[in-house]
């Protein structure tokens, strides 16, 4: 891990929907035990939650929510989104968030990943979104730019946000996971890239960490499905903000990074029963890719407060009579760029 | 390999910059010999070439260059732009061409790589250039599309061009070579990608493999640097016409894909020797990689020749008075059109 970050740079932050986090916990020991945790408790969840001994953390519950946002604003943090709480209070440098049922993934030598060392990594070295490297991460150890990529262009820019991947479950949608319920991941490609400017991707919200000084307003809880479940494939959240966030990067010049690190990620759930929600949000996604690639900011947009402020503009008027479910995601981006100054500002 | 894809659809073109060509295809004869091979002889060397026997293959050389395009032509075709000529006799399908110091690779698990089958696959399974899928090639075995991905973009497009990359000497340029002289590429990236549309990269020519029905007037060799030796690093005809033909692919609908097969690529040159040839090929990319990026074809480009012709235009009009190098260039685009069509209808 880059010397220059100390470890209280660094916020690792765990949307609990289980309750036990016992094995998640200590598999994880070696990897999150020097660094500050903060564990967000799903509000809808309302069985105790079991942690084991030995981490430096802070939990928050529905009644901490309720306390800092008010308990009209603190719906939008149930389920998945429940870490975005996180993000919110979270007054450190770098947050790293993993769902709650993945664990530490091996490499293609059998060696521990450790996913902590590999985020900060990717988001302390500069990314290159201007032209394709083809040996892909050039600050990668042992590799460079190929020939033919322009000097002006090596300096790179600053990474903002580090999405990482998933051996054995990938991150499929139902119909792929009900079509092929035996499918596993065990690919591991021992690689990072810089995802082209201009260029939209499904940003998972599994396996992430950003900066948050640089980028964190963008990452919200803006988007519920109707019928949106306690499964990753019910929900849509983590889309719909990453394509924000994409959006934001693309305009403020900053760079996103996918590929390692990986984590292992159980099975959980069932793809079948999941399937009469899902395609709601599977076509959602053919309006909302083409809207986000058209989507062109302003000049004056030059925070990602402001970026994200422009963004709910443009989706309310361009996709607000479409749907109501994007109007309300329109209003909840809006008021996340409010509460984000007043959370920041009030501590 | 795709079953649908006869052996006799394939060419291999090798461009044979060194006379002695027996450890080449020795190395390769497991892999090459089921197909029928183009060998073009580059004009400026005088030793007779030395090939094994056991081969179904053509020899061009000089004599046969300036036979079919004239002798006022066939200086286009010296040093590492011999292949073109192969390109532009194949009357296959598919052509896959791999620089004459190139050895077949091994993957990570030790197993020879089939570096023709994989290019097949590549180019026989479609491309996704519009948004991109975070577990890289959805079309691999054991891999799909993400969750989030649009339905409606998961048939994707024709593959029209498989770039493949290098074990041990990496494709640097020479300040690179020059710098870290001990740097070797040992990381096999165990994954194939799509190039995103409207991202340009720096495509070499030392592992290529394209659909030449498709595009295969847009691999041309028109950029000719003042002091090109015979060493890659010392050339950027691949790289520029790596630029136009992505170019093309993007306004034509067409993908392009990155990563795998590797082949093993052995040292030869001194890099410090080149480069003071190299800095001008260096300093070209700061004038030409924002040149292609602003490129923008006109609807009535339909095809390919149409595409390049379109090319050569811009490339005139505002590289032209830049440096004579660039005015060459756009002559010389047009000319290939030209000459593609003829040969093309006279045999």
């Amino acid at each position: 891990m880059s010397l220059s970050i100390k470890d209280d740079e660094i916020d690792i932050v765990i949307g609990a929907l289980r309750p036990d986090l016992t094995s998640f916990m200590n598999e994880w020991r070696t990897i999150f035990s020097r660094f500050h945790l903060i564990i967000v408790k799903d509000p809808d969840l309302k069985e105790e939650l079991k942690i084991p001994e030995g981490f430096n953390l802070d939990v928050y519950k529905k009644p901490d929510i309720d306390r800092v946002v008010g308990t009209s604003t603190s719906t939008i943090f149930s389920g998945y989104s429940c870490r975005y709480f996180g993000y919110l209070v979270s007054r450190k440098k770098y947050i790293i968030s993993v769902d709650d049922d993945c664990y530490p993934a091996k490499d293609n030598k059998g060696i521990l990943v450790d996913a902590v060392a590999q985020h900060i990594t990717n988001l302390t070295t500069p990314a290159t979104p201007f032209f394709f490297n083809t040996l892909y991460d050039p600050f990668t150890e042992g590799a460079d730019f190929v020939r033919g990529y322009p000097f002006s262009l090596r300096s790179g820019v600053q990474c903002a946000l580090s999405c990482g991947l998933w051996l054995n479950l990938a991150d499929y949608d139902a119909p792929t996971q009900a079509l092929k319920p035996e499918e596993r991941n065990s690919r591991y490609v021992d690689a990072v890239l810089t995802v082209p400017a201009r260029t939209l991707m499904p940003i998972s919200g599994i396996n992430i960490a950003f900066n948050r000084e640089v980028i964190g307003p963008a990452l919200l809880p803006s988007l519920r499905l109707g019928g949106e479940g306690k499964f990753r494939w019910e929900t849509m959240e983590d889309i719909w903000s990453g394509m924000c966030v994409k959006v934001v990067c693309d305009h403020l010049g900053h760079g996103v990074k996918t590929g390692m690190p990986y984590v292992w990620r159980n099975d959980r759930g069932d793809a079948i029963a999941s399937l009469r929600k899902e395609w709601e949000g599977v076509k959602l996604m053919e309006e909302v890719v083409p809207f986000f690639q058209s989507v062109r900011l302003s000049r004056e947009a030059k925070t990602t407060e402001d970026c994200v402020a422009e963004v709910a503009n443009v989706v309310k008027e361009q996709l607000g009579s479409k749907d109501p479910m994007f109007a309300r995601a329109a209003k909840a981006m809006v008021d996340w760029v409010k509460l984000w100054k007043s959370v920041g500002s009030s501590t």
